[in-house]
């Protein structure tokens, strides 16, 4: 089965927004068995999307479009389909109850320009969008010889509305199963796996795996950074589904093994709810106290729903003053060692300890730029704390050098705070 | 002049790869005067790619290609064009010095297989690669009936290859001039503009615009939505770039005069950023005391380098019992009204203003979901407060209902949070 990938929108042909639903949808439909022939991009214009519309329908059995469903002007997708299935738009009542479903929800009025969205071409259903105000639209195109069909799915284009719509209801009708099933007519089953590790670079890992990652193997192997993760991903091909899973996990077993605790999860799994979890499971609470990433480590533990199980309060001390205010940290010690200092995140940590009564508590002190580094702490410089009640020996500290600009330095050292905390949680020594 | 992007490449069709090629050289192309009317991506298929270099040429001035030039076994694009030119592929002595010279310059022999990167199909000519293996390929394509004329480059798909090649060889070709700047024969020059804004819906935003977005306008004016900010897309196509900024200008004030202060920026400003350029031009410091948010909202703040000259601290009190503890919340007032009430964080913010020393603190409590709804305070519901030292009357707070998923609640909460607080230090209420 062959899907085109279709893309509306005069910011992505003018390069104004990087268009990244494509390839989320790209992966999508390769997980179902239909393999994308073209992925297409055309501008807010009528004319051109109904040409893309002509085009397009031969060459495919699926034809997946985002973009152009708003209610403004120069959203032009309902109406160019409308002009290429030759059907008037009429307005659909479970479309209009879709879209005044959306304001009720937000205790608003739904404005006269919103209607719009609620009008389809003939013939065509809608597509239930649970995330903002615009419908999709279904089609199965016949054409008038009856020797094309073309299933045609237009989706909003911003990609969180797009995505929901996709799991929610396209996903199903295309493969009419689970994801990773062999679609109907497919030759075969694709199966994707992703490993996520964090800690080591990418040759580092690729170093561990070895032979795993042969160009012919298959399943195959191959290492992606994103966000500073290395993941790995793991492609099956194989004629069943069944042995596309057996040969699936064989070829995961070994990637864990040759990994270990660095593989921290897999698949849409996120690294703080992986630690929440095993705080969860531990009955533990942890508290932070961030000086460099500001609030970073704190959002990212709170962006797992529950959290607040495990989580109940933090502070953010980016200035010396509020470091001692709020949590007691030495002016001698700061003055000594200086703010980012392993001593300093120490006080840090006990600090928040004492003050919270929670089970463990992390800190960070960091130089994260673009400004602030001296040759002894250049920019990049982060000193972690982290501290336990039940630790005998009194929590631990680690200083790490980590490369990039002000975001990544932030990131990469909340994510590493939470690596040292899971860690700890398994009960096991920082692997590096 | 119409260009047409091309990527080739199995990763970009099958979304390993997010394409970010295409954007890029739409951006450079419409700094030159070429409108992009489309984007393609075909994978490494050889019929394919001579199939849409066959589509391609009639429609476009300029074919803009990237990827399949590699010394592997996939990479098919140069036999692809050959097919399509009809032309047998040559050795091109021009192109064997580059690939040689790469190889010199890492003191490594050429292997045998790179010599296929220095075939051209006959009548084409050598781009210089002075970042990688492969050159790039130039050829002036003329139909049998002289009817279609079309200029196509390919350059390789290493973004970095791509983009030095793009600087030194075609962007002169093209145009003969700097980015930006009418090129020879060139029809004009594309100026673009992005203003942002926040608060109110995209129809809402359309509804104020009115006549501006009328879609023959020149310069056009379009609006997208990412991350909750509506933007305003500004395109101004003229025939010198003087006219191109008068008219730009021009439309520019047109439209903060329809939206006024809910512009709170352009192009690559951020909204942190730009209320943090105001509590640094009040010379006013600023403290947060989040519930729902956990953290985002103190995040934001410190994404802005330079963010300690007005954010010294900052209060992360999930539990109830933290917000009584740290910040001294009557736990009266919370057994009454509730967590998530403007009681509460009113209370939170007054706390945190007192214990900070700050001149003003924003407080935020919410249900961010996917749990914790109720009729009365559906997912969503997020009270906030903003107390400011010299403000006698006390501050101000608001309930709000925001649409979406635990992301998108805690998310929007901290920008209108920013929102409310950028509205105080112009001095004017919040206008919705």
């Amino acid at each position: 089965m062959r899907a085109i990938i279709l893309s509306i929108g005069d910011e992505l042909t003018l390069g104004q927004t990087v268009d990244t639903n494509s390839a989320w949808l790209a992966k999508q439909l390769a997980g179902i068995g239909f393999r994308p022939a073209a992925h297409l991009t055309v501008p807010d214009d009528r004319d051109a999307i109904r040409q893309a519309f002509e085009e397009s329908v031969g060459r495919c059995d699926a034809l997946v479009v985002s973009g152009g469903l708003g209610p403004t002007e120069d959203d032009l997708t309902r109406q160019a389909l409308a002009d290429f299935l030759n059907q008037p738009l009429e307005l659909a009542p479970a479309a209009l109850e879709n879209v005044e479903r959306f304001f009720r929800a937000l205790r608003r009025e739904m404005p006269e320009k919103n209607r719009i969205q609620a009008m389809l071409p003939r013939g065509a259903e809608m597509i239930e969008n649970t995330a903002g105000t615009a419908p999709g639209i279904y089609c199965n195109y016949l054409s008038g010889d009856q020797k094309t069909v073309c299933e045609i799915f237009i989706m909003p284009g911003v990609p969180k509305e797009m995505k929901i719509m996709f799991e929610r209801s396209v996903r199903p009708k295309l493969a009419g199963g689970e994801p990773g099933r062999v679609g109907p007519g497919s030759a075969g089953v694709i199966l994707s796996k992703t490993l996520h590790t964090f800690g080591l670079g990418e040759s580092a890992v690729a170093e561990r795996l070895g032979e795993l990652m042969r160009r012919d193997r298959n399943p195959s192997v191959g290492t992606t950074v994103a966000n500073g993760y290395v993941s790995l991903r793991l492609n099956a091909y194989f004629p069943t589904p069944a042995e596309a899973e057996r040969q699936m996990a064989e070829t995961a077993s070994a990637c864990r093994a040759a990994l270990g605790d660095l593989i921290w999860g897999e698949d849409e799994q996120t690294l703080p709810e992986v630690v929440g979890r095993l705080l969860a499971g531990a009955r533990e609470t942890v508290t932070t106290a961030e000086s460099c990433t500001g609030g970073l480590l704190a959002k990212l533990i709170t962006d797992v729903p529950g959290s607040s199980a495990y989580f109940k309060q933090g502070w953010v001390t980016y200035a010396n003053d509020a470091k001692t205010a709020l949590l007691g940290v030495s002016p001698v010690t700061l003055q000594r060692e200086g703010a980012v200092s392993e001593a300093v995140v120490a006080e840090m940590a006990a600090g928040a300890l004492e003050r919270s009564g929670a089970d463990s508590a992390l800190a960070i002190s960091g130089v994260a730029g673009p400004d602030g580094g001296t040759t002894e702490k250049p920019v990049g410089t982060v000193c972690l704390a982290l501290v336990a009640r039940r630790d005998a020996a009194g929590g631990s500290t680690r200083t790490f050098i980590f490369h990039g600009d002000r975001e990544m330095v932030r990131d990469r050292s909340a994510k590493m705070a939470l690596t040292m905390l899971r860690f700890h949680l398994l009960g096991k020594p920082l692997p590096f």
